[in-house]
């Protein structure tokens, strides 16, 4: 197809296109002419991915420009294709100095993910989120050991194995994989939030309304 | 104590103290000269319930003032005053024309809620919420109706009746119940958030990775 169509296909403006084009974002379609190319079905899937990226997961375009070099990259295999996807739309933690207080939170934390047997790299970003997490619950004088958060943990391997990993599409294309992975870690969150809210309110309604 | 006390007591800064009785969010304390006034346990306790609402909720001063003047309104019962608290912590929903996609998103998520059998007001901030990822996931081509967000509100269920819900002092002072359960919806939403992305990544080490 032309830009024009590929444009309609994908609902991508085309100056978006040429955007994308121009940051190595898109691969360049198949030249015939001097000055027109022609597009496939991979283009479409594309910048689906990069549109998912940017809206739902709010990634600059140099984090994209990552996940898409990952995704292109066949000597990666799909857990390290889904690690720096996921690594990429993870919320930053505030910087922190390590002094003690930081260091016995962050200890804390991979202790925990260490009792509950989990495979998880030594540098993932959620163990510095699981340590921020552990310091506020500290600061705010909530218990925040293992023992306490495991309620926590339990509902979300549970959710996981029990219904998301049968949703996300492992034997199609790579960037339906990593789109998957992407709509289903923030959206999926937010609903998840939603639903405990109203589960409180639910539960309050009951036990405390009049 | 006196003012210079309950500064202490609570690691409020004078000033700000001054600013929240100036505010009324702190009630006066007992006049005990011209310029003296003695304060109690009750006011390190406001001033616990001010910041969790302000550090934690990242709440304006003008909503804090509409919690701390529900939790003083004793004609209120304590589900009431919860859901003061919950509305003004819960995320502000994008504004929204109410053309017929957010008409159908908002029935869905009503009809979802009737389903569940789960006890909401009307007035519900999470009902638009709720409504806005539905909008959000049938955008993105996802399922988002009541049996495909079903694993979400389960989860979320079953961790608030067996788990959350025992860890909220109901039988303390007000200010103490709404504090635990601000704190308790913030940090324990994203300690959930975090451990759902953990168990994603240890799920699929186990299933893709080398």
């Amino acid at each position: 197809m032309r830009i024009s169509e590929l444009s309609a296909a994908s609902g991508v403006p085309i100056p978006t296109i040429k955007y994308y084009l121009r940051e190595g974002l898109l691969p360049a379609g198949e030249q015939t002419s001097a000055t027109g190319a022609r597009y496939g079905e991979g283009h479409v899937r594309r910048l689906r991915l990069i549109r998912a990226l940017l809206e739902v997961g709010r990634l600059p375009i140099a984090s994209i420009a990552k996940v898409v070099a990952a995704v292109d990259d066949e000597s990666l295999d799909l857990h390290h294709v889904l690690g720096v996807a996921q690594y990429a739309i993870a919320p930053a933690v505030e910087p922190h100095t390590p002094d003690e207080e930081w260091t016995r939170a962050r200890a804390e934390a991979d202790t925990m993910i260490t009792d509950l047997g989990w495979q998880i790299d030594p540098d993932a970003p959620a163990r510095d989120e699981l340590a921020q997490a552990v310091l506020t619950l500290g600061r705010l004088g909530m218990p925040a050991d293992g023992e306490a958060l495991r309620p926590y943990a339990d509902a979300a391997l549970r959710l996981v194995t029990e219904h998301e990993i049968g949703t996300i599409p492992f034997d199609g294309p790579r960037e339906a994989t990593v789109e998957s992975l992407v709509l289903g870690t923030v959206v999926h969150g937010r609903v998840l939030d939603i639903m405990r809210r109203l589960a409180h309110e639910s539960v309050s309604a009951r036990l405390l309304g009049p």
